[in-house]
């Protein structure tokens, strides 16, 4: 029994998502015939009350394309030090956008207003100019940490004051809503544009969907085309993320209770430090003593189980639709006889 | 019968391709574990006797994608003055790798080695570092000209002389293979990097290869991530690219007779002015007296056939994976009652 | 005698343009105190009846710094193909705004209003944003050519119904005014941005002022900020310029009237072609028979005569304050006897 | 008397100075005709013991040409947070090079070579690729502190080993020459390129000087073209700073003494918190009590004593050229009065 905890990304379809892909209706999305993709942009929008949507390959792009539309070359983008945006993303943002990134030192990946504020540049020939705020809900190198809404609202307002842009990179943003029972339409309501990835916890193949007003979006659908991400007959691939919409968003509590188990067993182990708290599916924790991060991942790689070092003395690990709960039960097991 | 001429991107899936989308291995491509996308890359490279390949979601991420790693900015590209590259993406080799086009008017979408001399600038901070010629071949608005291969040749030697890189934008390639008789290998030997499409002739839905040597392929891999186009499990859609080697190459050719045909018919009409000479699948034609292309194309709109005026004057037809025998027929027949 | 008459941009101050710099009150312009500095925009601002100005060290800065203010990455400039702005500037349009040249085939470096709207992109993702129109007065490759006012008016009109911003490239704006009788009030009140520069026929050492609206001038100084534009002292400079506002505008009819002088003669040579009309200062001819554009430059080098190859068969020699009247006789003695 | 003590930048030419921008020998620079560009760059590069060098209009385009040269778009830059050309330089790292800032929190602008190795990407597709390390000295916002010289060679080290380019911003290195005894030449051996500004402590009006190899440099000269920095008769403003290199070196010792007695003073005060060490010709100290930063500045400027708040509670005086001995005695005693 194969145990891939390294990512969400590895998930694959399910029959049922499968079957859904085969008899999907498509289209040349180009041209705006294809009925899969129209449907899914269509109830993403709905669903968080916003005017329009885009379907992307990835949600690399969709941030992309999204910080793109937000800025000019020569501005500033103000997110956290470990924002996927800025660490995982190629450089994307100054490769893009020519904007630079005020990267600010967080509390497991979310950022204040006060450091907003204090981040933003006067407007002075020698400062970039300050332009947009990304927020990454859940924060994957937070360990899955969620906002409180709250302090969300707070960022909001400072943004407003400001004339600032404000994204959401939402790559797992079901997993927050399920975990903290806020709602898409309180997303929708308060940031300018969103990212959502269907490749993660939504266990979609390919495909992520950037939502916001007709204006954002018809700029987005240009953007996207130069990036080279204006797919033919991507139904196929909306097709799964609508079935994702319909069968997989309340079952993500199953991997929360899943990475909270593992969490609760790793802290009774006298080779593990510091554990991440654990809201939704991610699970990083310290390595120490007789194991380095690199030492433990090979040594579970022999039952079979796969997790992904992230530093030298950290670990990450992932539940997710493929992790069952007998792989659960397994993984429990052996931790606890190592 | 819905005929649908306006482009080879319309084409769906046949049952066999479906069936081969279902059953397809995939795992995280990201990870280079989707072993789909490893087989389609791994012949592609074979195909062409070339030593690295990869999958993009689509012909224009695979042509800027070449450009980017080809260039720096600054740089100035040769191409065609028509060239997909140049006017049909978005403005992508200024926006993603900051170089100029130096336009050349050709021979339907065809230049000559001559041409290419005359283009390149000397060495003078005054100038844009000539760096990057992009042929493409079959030649979309040159309806589907082929290259000469003497012609191709002609060109490789200008470049290997002056130091710039040889990028082929073939879309189309597999048709310009079919007519000629050209072997893909020919190719892979003269050019530094080919981008083939599968989502038009080829009938897939999503999907393209770009096909280079080891070390540009391993910079392209990174700036493709860059640009949003690493996806996850991209195997179903490479699993339909494998099918369309397998079962819609040799069938280019009926395309081929079906535009033929249609062109013969088209001479004969008296409101039908110049027609682009058919080689491959594209059928471009004037139209003038009693019609424009506006009026010609809702006027075959009522016959439930679709066209493209891709001039007040010009029409375009593509023949394609999805028109049958039939279907030619009976445009022959409504073009000829006309 | 040395006669160097390969650029205007070769002239060295005169003794009263020397003691102006050597008189001139300076301060650190990056803080906006630099009062030679804020005097000559002033004077250019009130002198084109446009709000605000700003001075750069070089007309490759004050073009590209406008044209980077009037584009976003991915639109499309529309110029004619021998544009300075797009053959003479490193590439820059490409470069510093990611945007790409529609290159136009012109009269002598004219471009027409009909020329312009033909060449407009629909509003269509394939296609980059056409958003700038830039024409250039005289025009460098035209051989000093000058617009009439009418195509100027026509040009304009087309912008303005297509929402397109109107640049000038009016490194020799002086000699078109001085040639036909226009003012600067008229260029003023028709273009949305104006670059002069105070390095060729004006006779100053460095220098180009960019001329527009309140708001344009305040996003350009941002940009020239960031280009390194940004000089701190630079009144020494900007003294020069105020200078030649004074003294050296009207005496720009005498280098027009050696180039005409010039012109007649070697119309008389049966070893010289076709000469671009002379409006202004320059002189472009072809040369033939027993001479290439390499021989004859080298033959004049003889008699300390320094002209220019602009091509294999073509030579360019400018007249400019530092060509006297008796360096024109000398010439035509030269030319003469040759 | 007016004191300004706001920057370095607002030194004007002594008379010396200007009798030699009246003498300069010139020529076009543009066709490397100027003797005095010549001469400053043949100087500089001898000076450093590097192969050659490049005259700019400003020390902002120095570093953003040689970080450009350095770098390709997707790449990633490390350098201390508060460093001129990533806070100071309207973003430009990103502007012109699409490159990302990794801003380390060092001790008073400096960096160490452990900092570095941390910070260094590993080769991942997800990661922007490290190729630059930026230092400067003197540190602007650090104070003017100075480098030790093994920790320069520190991080030379990790450059090597790693792949990096090496660039230092010396804007003021004549400062932290003159304060540590360290040679030009062994920062030329240290080095990829350097920056030397002669607009602050050097008194001249414009100008930078980036020096490096011939084929750095010979790059470099083309980027400068393209950012507008090739400017024709610069000669004058490099016989200013060949002035400055034969008379303003030495000098930069009273500079230092009088920065050093302003903070002696200033730390005698009760309105005054923290002073960072002053090293050289900055002081920048903390305000408190009944002052703010901007009330104290105001206090001051009552006796034409002028200085800059650079944030609410601090405030930075710089001691140059046109500050005398008689002007820090009248501004000891206005301090001590207060």
């Amino acid at each position: 029994m194969k145990i891939d905890l390294r990512s969400d990304t590895f998930t694959k379809p399910t029959p049922g998502m499968l079957d859904a892909i085969a008899r999907a209706e498509v289209g040349d999305d180009v041209f705006g015939e294809d009925p899969s993709v129209n449907e899914l942009e269509s109830r993403m929008a709905s669903l968080f009350g916003m005017e329009a949507a885009l379907f992307c390959p990835t949600g690399t792009m969709s941030n992309q394309v999204a910080i793109k539309v937000h800025t000019r070359p020569g501005d500033e983008v103000i997110c956290e030090q470990q924002a996927h945006v800025y660490i995982y993303e190629g450089g994307g943002i100054a490769f893009h956008s020519g904007s630079q990134v005020k990267a600010l030192a967080g509390n497991r990946g979310r950022i204040t207003a006060d450091q907003v504020v204090s981040a933003i540049n006067p407007d002075d020939v020698h400062k970039a100019r300050t332009s947009l705020v990304c927020l990454e809900n859940t924060s994957n190198r937070g360990g899955g940490s969620c906002y409180n809404w709250d302090d969300i609202l707070a960022v909001k307002q400072v943004c407003q004051i400001n004339g600032l842009a404000l994204h959401l990179d939402g790559a797992r943003l079901f997993n927050a809503l399920v975990a903290t029972g806020q709602t898409a339409r309180q997303y929708g309501q308060t940031f300018d544009s969103i990212s959502v990835c269907f490749n993660k916890g939504m266990g979609c193949p390919i495909g992520s969907v950037l939502i916001g007003n007709r204006d954002f979006i018809r700029q987005a659908r240009r953007v996207r085309k130069v990036f080279g991400g204006g797919m033919r007959q991507a139904g196929f691939m909306a097709a799964a993320a609508i079935y994702a919409l319909d069968h997989h968003i309340d079952r993500l509590a199953e991997d929360h209770q899943h990475a909270r188990e593992i969490a609760a067993l790793l802290a009774t182990k006298e080779f593990i430090g510091t554990i991440l708290p654990v809201e939704t599916n991610l699970v990083i924790f310290e390595v120490k003593g007789r194991y380095t991060a690199a030492t433990l991942v090979d040594t579970l790689k022999h039952y079979d189980i796969h997790s992904l070092a992230i530093s030298p003395t950290q670990i990450r690990m992932v539940t997710h639709l493929d992790i069952t709960r007998a792989m659960t039960d397994r993984l429990l097991q052996v931790l606890n006889e190592l």
